[in-house]
This record gives C-alpha cells, sequence and structure tokens, in this order.
C-alpha cells in the first residue's frame, strides 16, 4: 500500500488492499493514519466486509495499538458520523462516564447533584449491556419520564436547569457502532485501545468540553486487574489529551455491587436517598470522588476538598434533590417519587436469599449478580428484550461481613414466586462465604490524570 | 460451552457459543474435537457467519494449534465432504503434492514416469494460485487435452495406463474451499496447521493411500525459511502418520524458477524435454528425489538408489515420454506434441531481458518473476481470467552464474511488444546482479519422515 504524504481525501483503491492492512498490523506495525481512515470508514459505510474487519480486530487484541494509532481511531470514529455542537449551552459541558458496573447508579446522584452546585451537564447515557445497568434503562423506569428527547430540547433543559440526560438523538459514531457489535460476536471486546476508542469516540463527539472517566476494576468489571484498568485509564486520558479536552480517570472497585440496590426502579430509589442525605455508603463516596472533578473541571470548585464541601452542600439543602426533581419534570416524568419512592414501579413478590453457612463475605462474582438481576428481567439479553424496571435485588451484606447460616444476604424482588429457586442458587454461587476474614479490597484505586498515575493509600 | 464425553453428533446449540470458541483460542487454549466440527461445519454449511470464522483464524495465527488440534482440523475438513475411493484401481495409489512454485513442472514429469516404472498415479491437481503455477493449466495448454473427466473415466484410465491427472469432480472438502477462500482476503494464509490441514485435507479426501510432498522454501515459496518449511513438513507428516496414511516430505529450494520455462504450454514443453532425457538440471534433479519416494511408497524400489535407477531407465528406454503421449491421448489431447513439441501454442513475440549490468546473479525474487508471468497472461488474477497458454519466459542463467551487461538473463515470450517495456522492467529489478558472486542455495535440504528430519549434506 503506497503511503501518501498529504493529509488528503483516501481513495477508494485503499480498501482494495485491505488485506494488506490487516497483514500489517498481524506483524506488530503501527498503522498509519490513512489506513486507519479506511479502516473506520470501510466499518461506517459497510464498503469493507464484516469477515476483513474482525480479522483486523482480533489482530489488534493480539499486537495492539501506539498512543498515536489508538488517538487516531478515536478521532476517525468520532468523524464517522455527527458530532454534537453544545456551545449555544454556554460555559463548559462536563461529562462522566463509567466503563459499567452492578448496582452503580452514579449518573442519577451526581448528574443533579453537580448541576445543583452549577454545572452544565449534557449527557448522553446508554442503555444496560450484558451484566451491567443502563442509565437510560433507569431513567425510564420512573413513571412517564422519557429519554427520546430532540436536541433542541436537550440544550435547552440544559441551558434552563443545567442537567439532561437522554439517549442519543443524532448519528453519532457510525463506526463505532459497527465495530461494537462486531467485536461483541468475535470475542474481540477485551483490547486497550479497542475498549478506549470506543468510550472516547463517543464522548467526544456528544460535545463534552470535560470528561471525568469512572474505570471499574474488579469482578464485576471489564477490567479485572487493576493495571489494565489503570493502563485503559492512561490511554484516555493521553486521548483526551491531544484531541484538546480535560480527560481525568478514577479507578475506582467493582468488586461488589457499588450500591445496595440492583436493577432499575430499585436504582433510581437509592439514587433518591442518596440525594436526600438518607443513605450513605459506596455509592455516595464513589458519587464523592467524581463529582469534585466535575466541578473542577466546570472551573466551579477550586480543589477536591471545596468541591465535596459543595456537593455535601448541595445534598444537605436539598438542592441535589430538587435538580432531580426539575430533572424529571422536564422530561416527563412525575417528580413526585422523589418525595415518595414508592411512587415507583414495585415487583410483587419479594423473597430473601438466605447465607448457606456460617462465616465472612470474602468475595463476590459481581457479573454473576448482574447476569442473575439480568435474567430476572432487569436488562436484556436480545435488543428487543422489554425490560421489567420493577425487579432486581437489595443486597443485605457487603464484603467483610460476618453471617450466620439463614440471615439474609439479599432481599430478591421479583415478578413471580417461580424466580426464586434458580435466582436464590444463583446468588448463593455468587457470594463466597469463608471461616476466615480476608481484607475487603479498596473502593478508590487511582486517579489517573495526564502523565501522572496517583494511587490511593491503601 | 458445555464438553460432551461421548463422539455424538454436535448439537445446533455449540453453534450459538462460537464466540466464546473464538475466546478459547485467543486465550491460546486447545480446542476439542465438538468444538473445531463446530468450526469445521460452520464453514462448511455457512452457518458460521464468515466474520466469526475470519476472528477465529487470525486467533490461530498467533496461537497456533496443537499436533492433535491440527489431525483432528485435518479429518474434521476431509469428511466435511465426498471422500474418494479408490480401491477399486487395486494396489496402492501413490499422490505426490507441491506447495507450489515458480517453473515447477514435476508433476507432469513424474507423474508419468512413476507411472512407466508400474505406479498407480491417481492425481487430482489445481489451478494457478497467485505467482505459482497449476498443473490443471499446463494440461489444457496442450491442444485438445482436458481434466474435465468424470470419476468413472478417471478410475478406468489408471487401472488402464497407471496414471490420471484431472480437476476435482465430486464436492472435496466444501469446508476448506470456503476456509482457504476466507484466509486469502483476511490475512490469515501464514498459519502452518492452517496450511498443513487444508492440503494433507484435499490430498486425503482425494482417496491416496500414500502421499510425497514436495515442500517449498525460498523466495517464490509460501514458506520464506527452512525452519518454517521444516515444521510444515514435520506436521504434515504426522498428520498422516495420525491419519494411518503413509505421507513423506522433501523440503526443496525455490529460491529460482525450478525448471527454465515458466509459463503453461512453455512448462510443457520442459517436461517433454525431460522425460525425453534432452533436459537435465534442478526439475529433473528434484524428479528424481520425489519420485524414488513415489516408488518405495508403492512397493515398486527397494530404496532410493533402486527407485532412481528405475526413473533413469524410464527416461532412456522412452517409456516416460510413452505414458505422457498415452495420458494425453486418453484425455482427449494430441499426443503428437511429444514428439514435435511446436504443435504446441506459441507466442509471437519473444524478446530478451538484457542484464542491466556485468557480475554475478547472486538472488532472485522469484515470486516477482512468477507474478511477472501471471501478468503477461499466464495466470489468473481474478477466478473469470482466461489464461493464455503460450507466454511465459525461459530463464537463460541460474543463481551464481557470471553475466555480462546486455547479455540475456531471459527471454519473454509475449502476446504482443507492448507487454515488453513493463515485462523487461520487472525481471530486470527481479533478478540481482552483484561484483561478488554469493554461494548458491541448496537445491534439496531435507527429508521429513515420522519423527526424523534427515537434513541433506551442504
Amino acid at each position: 500500500m503506497k503511503k501518501k504524504e498529504e493529509q488528503g481525501p483516501v481513495s477508494l483503491e485503499m480498501n482494495m488492499n485491505f488485506v494488506e492492512i490487516i497483514e500489517k498490523k498481524k506483524k506488530g506495525m503501527a498503522l498509519s493514519r490513512e489506513e486507519i481512515h479506511c479502516f473506520v470508514q470501510g466499518a461506517a459505510t459497510g464498503s469493507v466486509p464484516d469477515y476483513q474487519l474482525s480479522a483486523l480486530l482480533m489482530a489488534i487484541c493480539f499486537q495492539g495499538m501506539n498512543a498515536e494509532e489508538t488517538t487516531c481511531l478515536t478521532l476517525e470514529m468520532m468523524h464517522s458520523g455527527d458530532v454534537m455542537d453544545l456551545s449555544g449551552i454556554g460555559g463548559i459541558c462536563v461529562d462522566k462516564h463509567s466503563t459499567g458496573g452492578v448496582g452503580d447508579t452514579t449518573t442519577l446522584v451526581l448528574a443533579p447533584l453537580a448541576a445543583a452546585c452549577g454545572a452544565k451537564v449534557a449527557k448522553m447515557s446508554g442503555r444496560g449491556l450484558g451484566h451491567t445497568g443502563g442509565t437510560l434503562d433507569k431513567i425510564e423506569s420512573i413513571p412517564g419520564c422519557t429519554v427520546s428527547l430532540t436536541e433542541e430540547q436537550f440544550i435547552r433543559q440544559v441551558k434552563e436547569i443545567g442537567v439532561c440526560v437522554m439517549g442519543q438523538t443524532r448519528d453519532l459514531c457510525p463506526a463505532d457502532k459497527a465495530l461494537y457489535a462486531l467485536r461483541d460476536v468475535t470475542a474481540t471486546v477485551g483490547s486497550i485501545p479497542l475498549i478506549a476508542s470506543s468510550i472516547l469516540s463517543k464522548k467526544l463527539a456528544s460535545g463534552a468540553d470535560a470528561i471525568v472517566l469512572d474505570v471499574k476494576t474488579g469482578s464485576g468489571a471489564l477490567m479485572q486487574t487493576l493495571d489494565a484498568a489503570v493502563d485503559l485509564s492512561r490511554t484516555m486520558v493521553e486521548i483526551g489529551a491531544k484531541a484538546g479536552k480535560p480527560v481525568l480517570a478514577l479507578v475506582t472497585g467493582m468488586d461488589q455491587p457499588l450500591g445496595t440496590h440492583v436493577g432499575n426502579a430499585l436504582e433510581v430509589k437509592e439514587a433518591i436517598h442518596t440525594l436526600s442525605g438518607r443513605t450513605t455508603g459506596d455509592l455516595l463516596t464513589v458519587s464523592l470522588e467524581l463529582g469534585p472533578r466535575m466541578l473542577i473541571a466546570s472551573g466551579i470548585a477550586e480543589d477536591v476538598e471545596d468541591g465535596i464541601r459543595q456537593m455535601k452542600a448541595a445534598i444537605a439543602s436539598g438542592a441535589g434533590l430538587q435538580k432531580l426533581r426539575e430533572m424529571i419534570r422536564m422530561q416527563g416524568g412525575n417528580p413526585a417519587v422523589c418525595d415518595d419512592v414508592n411512587l415507583l414501579p414495585q415487583a410483587p413478590v419479594r423473597v430473601p436469599v438466605p447465607a448457606p453457612r456460617s462465616g465472612y463475605i470474602t468475595a463476590m462474582d459481581t457479573t454473576a449478580i448482574g447476569y442473575c438481576t439480568q435474567d430476572l428481567g432487569a436488562g436484556r439479553k436480545q435488543k428487543t428484550d422489554i425490560i421489567d424496571p420493577a425487579v432486581g435485588l437489595v443486597m443485605c451484606r457487603r464484603l467483610g461481613d460476618r453471617v450466620k447460616a439463614g440471615d439474609a444476604l439479599c432481599e430478591l424482588h421479583l415478578r413471580s414466586e417461580a424466580q426464586a429457586e434458580e435466582a436464590i442458587r444463583k446468588m448463593q454461587a455468587a457470594i463466597t462465604i469463608e471461616e476466615a476474614a480476608r481484607p475487603v479490597p479498596p473502593l478508590i484505586y487511582a486517579t489517573v490524570s495526564p502523565g501522572e498515575v496517583h494511587y490511593a493509600e491503601a
């Protein structure tokens, strides 16, 4: 394949040599801008067949991509479709993204809380995927509430109340859509350059000025090791720096569900309790780590301590919960759920999962807990599945807790009694109880900013 | 994916978990018989999409396959379609296969010569591929000669005269056909388990009792290093042993065209000259290495020396050439070409390629020479291209020869003058002339039999 010196349009002829691009990456060589352009355009337009794309994806899984290639891939994917223009909102628009977890409803806590502190939170969220929940599904569990807004409604709402969370409207990152779907069925998901470019291309295309990332590690995370999570964080922070957008990443633990509630309406309930100051715990702790970084990036807080102070004040004053009320109302939902969580959909059957033996809770297979909730109806196995907003579970115990045989480990919220037996078996299998206690893994592992990884004190 | 203990039919459900099979190979684990069955059936029937097959092929390129997996893959591919029954011929049917080269027409020398010595040579050959020539195309350059015979004609001809070379009739190895086509466009050709299983599945399905392999190494070969060629040979010999068929491999050099003639009718001419004893050189040398092994496998020769003696006698007596006459006549062609090679198609234009400088010929890019011949019309760039039987080239010099500037390096046989300029340029670029001589690489590198690699003396 001939290299072009100038940054001109890439000719169609390049597609004909796609096998040489695959061969080059297979040999471990770096791809040029033109070759990555050909790859991304081929995915976006369908001009390169899936079997060639998947061969290249697998070669990337083995050979990786350097920082320059990964940035190039991200920007090419970002520009493969529309790029949102949020300049009409005025000020700095800040976004927050999690790599996905179980019982992780920080967006529903943080988006209104940051807005209550003065930030502009214009956020496009996703649906549940695999064992992880999705913010859009959670919002839709609020009676009447929609995530289908026009772009004008979206921008007007952020201008007016400082916060809006909705689904994608425009044709953002079609190349990522195609590659994401392909990766899922070709065992090419677990590759740092592919994950980083997929996440950041969408965030950059959705127009945010600054991005705070929550990169999960542990038994319920895509990145199961700390090293992999730090690598992914570093890669995304570097891409942000090269793209001229401040990106900061926190590496946080996903060795057990973050909040106690898992399931759509159940997580909305926990978010409301957290915003009203009635619930503390890991969900609040992580929110108070991520939130101050959003405020700093927005020029609202001077430092982390100042950010924490402002956010705690917004909880105490009720300003955070008030923002959630406003957001729900403007998105067509019933804001009264914020004052009476019983207005949220509720599952008819509640069944405790008893501890099969006495001892200490030493580990949880958080991915299995996520899939168990999905099986109950809280997530989709196929795109066309309809979600049951009410079902899920509430964890009664956390890692390190001592339990006696028969104690409730969690409470299942079920559509019918028939679901109980299998779910109990799965939850008992997912939670390890041992005679001796083990150290509880940390919640906050590291903060990753351009050129710097700051590990939290153990 | 659940493993089955019994060797029963594999359920459809397995296809649904194909992503787990890819993941397993990606992690470097060995695939089970059931998983390989699922892969091969998926390729043969189209039930597994190409993008999943290509992802697995790429993972195999990186992670390899152990001997058991490779044998299993070969046998599954062999049984993915029809398996020929040559028992009606009686006696041991011996086959010979080359991994492909340039100016390599050993089949047209060896098939009649071995038959003249009493062997049963029932051979299905292939078309030219990439830069390498194909025996079927060469046979079809003989006026009237066909390679499209029925299975009955094939078996009758071998019974009657001991030799037949034709194209595939039955639906042999459909899985290999699908995977081969896919590998070609996904940069997954260069993998020893994939190459070995592709070659041997076809040879085993075509019913041979014993197989002699000519594994090429050098600038015109798929395996460019000796180590890779020996590895491939060892793998194929092992598969043969596990499949209960004697397989022996010779590793031979492809650092320059084997014969002097490159092109379809030109190679037939050289085969006739070799069988009539008028031409000696590397083509005859390699034929007299491979041929005795065919006779030994057929129980006709006691050892290599005996085999060489018998083959030389068949050349001297004219029995070898007589077998070629019989074969051509029975396949509808004009046997008089064996007595007057001017009856073969001839190109109207002949142009010498002058040496651009004086010195020693130290290297040839044999692949480039093959592609140059293909460009002249001797090979296909696309499946539908029609071959020009007459065009090609005749090498005037070999590696190690001293030339003066202006001496003819080769003579081009062209359809028109217009082809000359580019072909001269390509041939001059393909042949390296240096001031100092370099050692000429060997022609015969090694003999590989089960559990044994015997390297030839340098």
